[in-house]
């Protein structure tokens, strides 16, 4: 087999065989097949796209291209979430205690990684002494007491992803369903998932701007999952502005302990109980969304959820007081008001915008070097179709300097006010069960 | 300028300036741009095509990545002629001496190359003695003092284009009408020419296999050889068969000696005039085409085009007596008629096979190692539509052993009869000019 015929291949629209695709990433991954050939591929990918088959063959053979986590020790169905990525996204924090507490099993491998605030470990960690350098074995052994725990990433999963992915970002192939798709499906089946719940973020602060673009993807996901044997059903949710009021870490922390208690922000509480529920569902937990739902409430009302963030923190070593008493998290020296100049109503919330001033403060990586401080961060006081009168607060900056202006300057540029009544978005676009 | 964004900007269709294309074509000759980049940007280029003006950008970018060569030393408009290359074609040969005896100066580079017979050094080294190992000044003087000289490729022409070349080939790219085009109009003007005029083949042994693409590439250099100020013509001719009958080096030699005397094959006598016609219009040296034919037919009758060819083959210290006595050309010591086995009318000639098998009985290179043996070859001794009898020879084979089986077999493939009577095919499809 010639790699420049299966080039020529893809780009005369023909379909790639399950060994053709095979030949071609264990040849890149090996090294065989020299970079200039797989991007002049991938680029004919871009153009000519690829079918249900050789979607699914492309993620298997990158699964196949490095470890497979084996969490077959692991009771039940284990059930995986990814989201395409927001600002302010305090989802993963809330989700897995919550459906912990109705019995499904979450077994979270997680990374700190770049953006605008840190990872789901790096927020975990404002519970001082929680740490996620367990054994394989502990980590086993606490998701099958606790139904949940969270370990560091490690081994060498998809490194053929990995590859692909450094060489797209460098020649203009990034913006491919088939191959974004792809390579989201197959870092999570290598996780060991056996089913999957994805939250496809659609809006200004998402990598999909449109809801056609968002549909696509999350279609073509769900296609990949279930065509390779795992359950895979995805949501669209809205991100034209950031989800929930919270944006750092430790006041994520705080904002999942308040929505596991009931007192969440209405949006993140209903994404929460959305996702949560097909969780719950896909891990045959419940015989319907409905009754998923319904218990989800219950464990929300009568406290179980809560306990169950306790339980996991502690039993990694972090103070599980902080469920009581929030201020044992990190505090930062000032909070300082951004307050309406005009009044009207909130029309915009440029989510990407908000999310920079957010690491400006130091909530997040701008580089792999940067520390994070887990204390600064922004709680957005009003959001879309909310009336603001002049000198109200549009946002509290939680701050270690009195310095801010440029976060300042950015805020107001990012929240756009009108003079017009404004329409709150819908939060829940779509709902993709194959 | 990040290479990145220009190969997005190609992929989504919008057009590369000037500065762009030279940056990217000046990175990649430096290394500064890697392989992996181009070939996507090559990729996107096969998809979406280039307008006019970047043709023309990437020609001249080409041109300037090496050295160019300086003919103004040479009197008069200075006419290439390039071929897009078939079995058989003998038009080189006698084109050279045919202009020149009109006065229109031939500054020939040429090279040897790989091929089913060997390049016009190679043909030319059947007269003994001749070289083309000559100073630039020597070179020079001889095209002036006789209109005509050939001298061997040397200085580092078009690196860049050489480059983008051994790339394509491995990356699906080579099939691109823009990337053909800039890529062939870059050498003939980085090698001195004013004017351009090209014999654009098409049919069964050609490049391009259909009129329209062969059509579509014609017009593409034309348009780049006007837009950056050589004038550039085309001829379409026909390739469904080989040209003339003669398929060898010392054949093809004879071939060309009997043409410039008027008593060649009518194709190839025909295309000769044809293409003549437009180099010697293109040179100045007449009023129109007509003019132009009248003068090549003037010369062949008069005896000066074939004397040219003597006195050219004598100042690069060859035995130009091989025009009066074309015995005294290399000689093969076997020759074996192909005799037809049934009757009818020739109804194809598969030029590329045919090529094959001379090259099989070593009259062209299969590596850049391999020796040529310059007297064996083919000659054909019928064409489309002829009559065959049971027993008439459809080839005479000219070989240097006895064992020509596996020859005469693929010869036997390549020929077909048919029992209904067919038409020759047209020779000369279309005349570009501009």
């Amino acid at each position: 087999m010639r790699m420049v015929d299966l080039i020529e291949k893809k780009r005369d629209g023909h379909q790639l065989t399950t060994t053709e695709i095979n030949f071609i990433i264990e040849g890149y991954t090996k090294g065989t097949i020299p970079d200039y050939q797989i991007s002049a591929w991938l680029m004919a990918i871009y153009f000519q796209g690829m079918t249900e088959q050789e979607r699914a063959d492309l993620t298997m053979a990158m699964v196949a291209s490095g470890d497979q986590i084996d969490l077959s020790a692991i009771e039940g169905i284990k059930v995986d979430k990814h989201s395409t990525g927001g600002v302010g996204d305090t989802t993963t924090l809330v989700l897995g205690p919550l459906v912990a507490a109705v019995g499904v099993p979450v077994a979270k491998m997680s990374g700190r990684g770049l953006g605008h605030t840190g990872g789901t470990i790096d927020k975990l960690e404002a519970a001082e002494g929680f740490h996620v350098e367990i054994t394989n074995e502990q980590f086993i052994e606490l998701v099958n007491k606790n139904k949940i725990a969270v370990i560091g990433q490690s081994g060498n999963l998809t490194p053929a992803d990995k590859k692909l992915y450094a060489l797209r970002d460098v020649t203009g192939t990034v913006n491919s369903i088939p191959l974004i798709a792809s390579s989201i499906m197959s870092k999570k089946i290598a996780a060991g998932a056996d089913a999957i719940v994805l939250d496809v973020k659609t809006g200004a602060g998402a990598f999909m701007k449109t809801l056609e673009d968002s549909r696509d993807l999350a279609r073509a996901m769900v296609n990949i999952g279930n065509h390779v044997g795992r359950k895979t059903m995805a949501v669209i949710s809205d991100m034209s502005q950031p989800l929930g009021f919270a944006i750092g870490n430790a006041l994520e922390v705080k904002e999942a302990i308040d929505t596991l208690k009931g007192e969440g922000p209405e949006d993140l509480t209903e994404l929460c109980l959305v996702l949560g529920s097909h969780m719950v569902y896909a891990a045959n937990q419940a015989f319907s969304l409905e009754e998923a739902r319904q218990k989800l409430i219950e464990v929300i009302e009568n406290g179980e959820a809560l306990e169950k963030f306790r339980v996991f923190i502690e039993a990694q070593g972090g103070d599980g007081s902080i469920v009581d008493d929030p201020t044992k998290l990190p505090q930062s020296a000032y909070q300082i008001e951004l307050v309406a100049k005009e009044e009207g109503y909130v029309s915009e919330i440029i989510a990407d915008h908000v999310g920079t001033a957010a690491m400006w403060l130091g909530a997040g990586r701008a580089t792999k070097e940067s520390e994070i401080d887990l204390a600064v961060g922004l709680m957005l006081n009003k959001k879309i179709g909310d009336k603001v009168q002049v000198g109200e607060s549009l946002v509290t900056v939680y701050s270690n300097t009195e310095e801010v202006e440029q976060v300042k300057e950015e805020l107001y540029k990012s929240i756009l006010l009108s003079k017009e009544k404004v329409d709150p978005p819908v939060l829940i676009h779509e709902e993709i069960m194959k």
